[in-house]
C-alpha cells in the first residue's frame, strides 16, 4: 500500500499503583495489515485518550473485559479505509470504531462499534462531542442526573472532554451551572466561552475551602452533581446536596492511581437529604446513541455547544500524554494524532 | 393524680465521639403536668429506643433538629391519656407519639405525631413493626429498594427491628433473601422463624471471610442491598452488587460512635455496575404511613410477620439500654418499661 508500516502499542504489563509509565507497554513495528473476507483495514488518523482506559489495564472484572497482556491497547480512532473485503465499508470511507493504539487497524465490522462518520462535522468531534465522551455526558447526565430547569447542576473535571459537555447540556436545560476545574484559565474559559454561570478552582484549596467556595457558587444547595473526580470533591459535594439530589458517578479520575480508593466518608448525606449516588456505563445505551449524536450535532450546528480539543502528536509518546488526564494538563478532548490528515478530512467539515 | 412524679430524662451534653453514657443525661423530678386548653397528659408505658437517637443529641443540622441541651430526649411512647382539654384524646385513650424520655407527656394533638391505637394489636407494636420501625423498613424497602420476585435481597443488622421486618416483607414479595446478623443465636432465628433463606454471622470475621460467605449465601449476587450498618459490611456488599443493583442507606449503626465515618471505598462499584446508592427519611411518607400500617397490620394477622421485642425496665437506665443497640445485644424491637400496663392493654391485645 505505502512505505509505512503498522506500529502498534501493546500492553505488557500490568500498572499497579500509581501513574501508568512507559515501561507498561511495548512498541512494535509490523506490516501494514490485509483484509481477509469480510474484513476491512482502517488507516487510524486520530486516536481519542481517556481516563477509562487506565481501568482498562487493570486485571479486575469490570463492565469490559481488561486488556490482555500482549493486545494492542483499547482506544477509540477516527480514520480512513484503506483496504476492504466487507461490501459495507468501502475505500475512502471515513469511520470510528476501537481501532486501538496502532496506526492501522482491521475490523470486521461486527466487532469494535465501526461506523461511519455523519458527514458535516470535522472527524475529531467523534471522538469528543459527538463521541463516547459526548454520548457519556448526554447519558449520564439526562438519564440519570434528571436535571429540572431552575435546578443547580455541579460538574466535576468541569473543563475535561466530558464534563464540559455535561456543563453545556444543562444550560440549554435550563440549569445554573456550577464547574469544578484546576486553573484559573480553565475557569475562565468555562464562563466566558461555554456559559457556565460560576466556577470553583480546586487547586490548592483545603475540604473546608473548597466547601465555602462551592457553598457561595451554589447558594440554594445542588441538585445533581456530575462527578468526574471522586476523592476530597466528592465529599465536599454531599456536604453541599438539597433534598433529592441526584449524584451522578461517572469516574474518579483523582483515584485511578491510588493504592486504595477514597470512600465518600460523607455518605450519609445520601440518608439526611433523600438523594441518591448512581453509576452509569454508557454501553446500557447503545440502542440510543443515534438519537444522542443527533442532538448534540444538532446543538453543535447551532453553537449552543462548544468543544476543545487538545491534540499532541506521535503515537510512540501516547503513554505519557495519558498521563495529561491525570495531571490535568488538558483542557478539553485529548487526541493524538497518528497520521496526517486526508484530504476528505477538510471536506467533511464543511 | 396519683402519688407519682414525672420522672425526666434531659439531654445536657453532646455526646462527641464514642457510645453515649449517662453523663451526658441529667435525671429530674417534677409534678406530673396539667394540660392548658387543646393539650392533653399521657402516662407513658413503653419508651422506643432506636440507633437514630445517637444522631438527635448532635448538633448538627439533619433532617430533623438536634434535641436541645436541658430538653427531655426524644424518643416514640405508647401510653394513655390521663388527663385530656382536648376533644380528640379523651381520658382513658391509648396513644402513641413523640412523649420522650420521661414518665408523662404534655401534647397538644398537633405536634409529636400524636395517634391513637388501631384496636386489635398489642400496643407495642405501634413502637416495633406498626411503628416507626416497621413503617422505615416498608418505605425504605418497598419505594426505595424496588425489590422483584425472584431478586436476592441482602439485609444487615437483620435481627433489628427494622432488618427484621425488611427480610420478611422481601419473602413476602418473593425474594430470595439473605441477612446478616451478629450471633449463631439470631442467625438461627432469622432461618428458623422469619423463614430467611441464608445467613451470614458478621462477628469476628474478616472483610475477605465476609465476602465469601456472602458470595456463598448469594450465587447470583445481591439486587437490593438494605443496609442498617455501614462501614465494612456496606464495603462488602458493594463488591456483590449485580447489574441494576439497588443499594438502600437506612442507617449505618456501626459508624454512628466513630470519630471519622468510614466511607465506602468500593464505591465505584456503583459505576460498573450501573447501581445506586440511595437514602431516605421516613418523614418523606407521612402521608402515607396509614397506608403502610394496614399492609404491615395484615401481614401480622395472618402470621406472615414476626416479630421480637425485647422489653427492659426502668427509665433512668435508658442510656446504658440505648448501647444495647450499639454493641448488637437486642434482637428485635428494643423497648423500655416505664409504667405497669393499664387494664387496656390486655384487652389491646385481644
Amino acid at each position: 500500500m505505502n512505505g509505512d508500516s503498522n506500529t502498534k502499542v501493546l500492553l505488557v504489563k500490568r500498572p499497579g499503583t500509581g501513574m501508568p509509565d512507559a515501561s507498561l507497554f511495548k512498541i512494535v513495528e509490523e506490516p501494514i495489515p490485509e483484509p481477509a473476507d469480510g474484513q476491512f483495514v482502517v488507516k487510524n488518523v486520530y486516536l481519542s485518550l481517556d481516563p477509562a482506559m487506565r481501568g482498562w489495564m487493570n486485571d479486575v472484572k469490570s463492565y469490559i473485559a481488561p486488556v490482555k497482556l500482549g493486545d494492542v491497547m483499547r482506544g477509540q480512532t477516527v480514520g480512513q479505509v484503506i483496504a476492504s473485503k466487507n461490501p459495507k465499508f468501502r475505500v475512502g470511507d471515513l469511520v470510528s470504531g476501537i481501532g486501538g493504539w496502532q496506526k492501522y487497524a482491521v475490523a470486521d465490522g461486527k466487532r469494535g462499534g465501526w461506523e461511519k462518520l455523519v458527514p458535516g462535522f470535522a472527524p475529531t468531534l467523534f471522538l469528543g462531542v459527538l463521541g463516547g465522551t459526548g454520548i457519556t455526558a448526554y447519558f449520564g447526565l439526562l438519564r440519570v442526573g434528571l436535571p429540572k430547569a431552575g435546578e443547580t447542576v455541579l460538574v466535576s473535571g468541569a473543563a475535561g472532554a466530558v464534563g464540559s459537555v455535561v456543563g453545556q447540556i444543562a444550560k440549554i436545560k435550563g440549569c445554573r451551572v456550577v464547574g469544578i476545574a484546576g486553573s484559573d484559565e480553565k475557569c475562565k474559559w468555562l464562563v466566558d466561552e461555554l456559559g457556565f454561570d460560576a466556577v470553583v478552582n480546586y487547586k490548592g484549596k483545603s475540604a473546608d475551602q473548597l466547601n465555602d467556595e462551592i457553598r457561595q457558587a451554589c447558594p440554594k444547595g445542588v441538585d445533581v452533581f456530575f462527578d468526574n473526580v471522586g476523592g476530597d470533591i466528592l465529599d465536599v459535594a454531599l456536604k453541599r446536596i438539597r433534598k433529592g439530589a441526584r449524584i451522578v458517578i461517572c469516574g474518579a479520575i483523582s483515584q485511578y492511581n491510588a493504592a486504595q480508593t477514597k470512600g465518600p466518608a460523607n455518605y450519609l448525606s445520601l440518608l439526611v437529604h433523600s438523594a441518591r449516588m448512581e453509576g452509569f456505563v454508557l454501553f446500557d445505551y447503545i440502542p440510543e446513541y443515534p438519537l444522542a449524536i443527533r442532538e448534540l450535532g444538532q446543538w453543535v450546528k447551532e453553537g449552543k455547544l462548544k468543544y476543545a480539543e487538545e491534540v499532541v502528536e506521535g503515537l510512540e509518546r501516547a503513554p505519557e500524554y495519558l498521563n495529561m488526564l491525570f495531571t490535568g494538563a488538558n483542557k478539553g478532548k485529548l487526541i493524538v494524532k497518528l497520521a496526517d490528515e486526508p484530504a476528505q478530512f477538510a471536506q467533511a467539515r464543511l
